[in-house]
């Protein structure tokens, strides 16, 4: 039976008298600063905050924004590995700092998302964090016009992780990659081992990520002076079946390709998958690159040559982007952050090597 | 500019006078219940709650319990696997009912732990869903009767979802998968298969889970009359990494095996690797079983046998569990749940047949 259940509020100070330690000392310990704190100490002064049940008031506050900064992470599905990744990141760096991080998944669905980042204000956040590629131009700018202002007013922050900057002056911090270099470095890589008929599955047509992937890889065409064929690319969702199912349907209908530009990691393993059940070897036969660098890329066998997305490292800067923003909110009032409001970092993408392209056989 | 922004505070009234239903409409189409409504009828409703940026007000109370419930979901890792399928299971049948979920994670870190399950009851939340194997039997106790009791006191509940189920009169849920029957079932289609010489890389030695799928291979082995080696056992986390070094050091030793039962999927699959970049043949030569059952067990090649969990299903399980409990409050008033506060439910599991395991070949 703690104090505080025995009906008497326990503060800070009955935590540093028990610990036999500072209030300044507890409070490093509850995480509030990056001061370092020898183990022992911590364990002690956690020990006490176990006994007295104190954490319970320290956090009390912190949703509400007046203690413990938290930062609201939302995404679109929490199985997608290139976006937990992203989370993973973010939560890094919080915890680092003592802030708390929470995730909520949309389904995809604008409502839930729009529900989500309205109980996000509500509980006072300092940020929130959206993850993914985003359809629908006009649509997705106007919505998020309206969060990045009404997160703005209430103190809190819009965060663009991997979707595509807004337009005007929209208090908004975006943090994205280079994707359609990714795209373009890895189309070279494949043209220059010698591929001609290359079958190119993109993604989603409507999605961003997609839309830039496809123009990557257009463009390397163009630089390498082969003629793209349209006939080649399938649109199609970023999981294993539609990879699988698009290599079946193109085989099937006959057409002749010596390599598969995939649109994922994941989507890269289904196509994988599909040529093998067809007695295709890869890479003997056909050269299959993949896009994310997900564990997944080095677990399957090849292992797949794909372009590498700095994911955990977007998450941390874009964490980093916050707390910076709230630092100055602090030392110089609100708004003195304003000239960094719109600020748009683009991390850089790069091809890894692996074993799943090499040049076409000799006649293909 | 919303009628919001403009300063009068905008009530389900306002919208359902400009969509011009009823606010029973409105309020079925915010999701409060599972009555059906029309596409039509629903989309002109969200249009005007866009327009007058009503769910805010909505979702205003809903992390604070008193609106849509909302259950938060604590997990080591997001980039794991296995869990993020209970949390999306967990999502699907909240978002069926028009709650919010939300998943933090610990880093399996106990502080990190409590100070989020303080924050979430602190807000309110419906349930805490706490998810992945234990560590240290009676700290665990300890930890969890008191996040139980805190929780109930608030009028939350505490659900346990791969964890073991608490000993005594304490008010949780446990949502559990026949671990070791899973384990027992594995071994037994690799020892029928013919295989005597078996590594098993159970997972981390203090972690429960790889304590069952360890008690339930050895179960096996003595059903089957085959003495138990445990030169033979290799600890460790339940990574790619662990996987892959654990079969290089055993290989490098000169040790002598023809399978492999890996704690997981994605052990299973290191392992796997390791296998290959020796020269040895999967399963030609060494056959490998994994466990859990994740997407990554039929994208590697090749696909793994493995124990299936309904991962899912649990999420799905556990959040009907804590709506059952909460609509009896509602019905009989709070404390007419309490007989089913203790419930433990366990699912089945089940080996699934791939290609990853056969006879080892005659002469070993």
């Amino acid at each position: 039976m703690s104090e505080r259940q025995a009906g008497r509020r326990v503060t800070i100070k009955d935590v540093a008298r028990r610990a036999g330690v500072s209030v300044a000392t507890v409070s490093r310990v509850l995480g509030v600063s990056n001061y370092p704190v020898a183990a022992a100490t911590r364990d002690r002064v956690m020990k006490v905050v176990r006994e007295l049940d104190y954490v319970t008031n320290a956090h009390a506050r912190s949703l509400a924004g007046g203690g413990t900064p938290t930062v609201a992470i939302l995404m679109n599905n929490i199985t997608g590995a290139a976006f937990a990744h992203v989370a993973k990141g973010v939560e890094g760096a919080a915890t680092l700092r003592g802030w708390l991080s929470l995730v909520g998944t949309t389904g995809d669905d604008p409502e839930r998302e729009l529900a989500l980042v309205n109980a996000m204000r509500q509980q006072g956040v300092a940020a929130v964090v959206l993850l993914g590629g985003a359809y629908d131009r006009t649509e997705y700018q106007t919505r998020m016009g309206r969060f990045a202002r009404s997160l703005d007013a209430a103190g809190s922050h819009l965060v663009l992780v991997g979707r595509p900057p807004l337009e005007g002056d929209v208090p908004a911090t975006t943090v994205n990659y280079d994707n359609e270099a990714g795209a373009y470095a890895m189309a070279s890589h494949v043209l220059s081992a010698g591929h001609r008929r290359v079958l190119v599955l993109p993604g989603p047509a409507g999605l961003t990520t997609a839309q830039g992937r496809l123009k990557g890889a257009r463009r390397a065409f163009d630089a390498y002076g082969v003629p793209f064929d349209p006939g080649l690319v399938r649109h199609g969702s970023y999981d294993y079946e539609h990879g699988f199912s698009a290599v079946r349907e193109v085989l099937a209908r006959g057409a002749d390709f010596t390599a598969v530009l995939a649109g994922t990691d994941v989507v890269a393993a289904g196509a994988t998958q599909a040529l093998k059940v067809t007695g295709l070897r890869v890479p003997d036969d056909v050269s299959v690159a993949g896009y994310d660098d997900i564990p997944l890329a080095s677990h399957v066998t090849p292992q797949l040559t794909t372009v590498h997305v700095p994911y955990e490292e977007m998450g941390r800067v874009a964490l980093r982007a916050v707390a910076d923003r709230r630092a100055g909110d602090v030392l110089a009032g609100p708004g003195a952050g304003r000239p960094a409001e719109a600020e748009h970092l683009v991390l850089g993408t790069h091809v890894v090597v692996r074993d799943s392209v090499r040049p076409p056989r000799p006649g293909r």
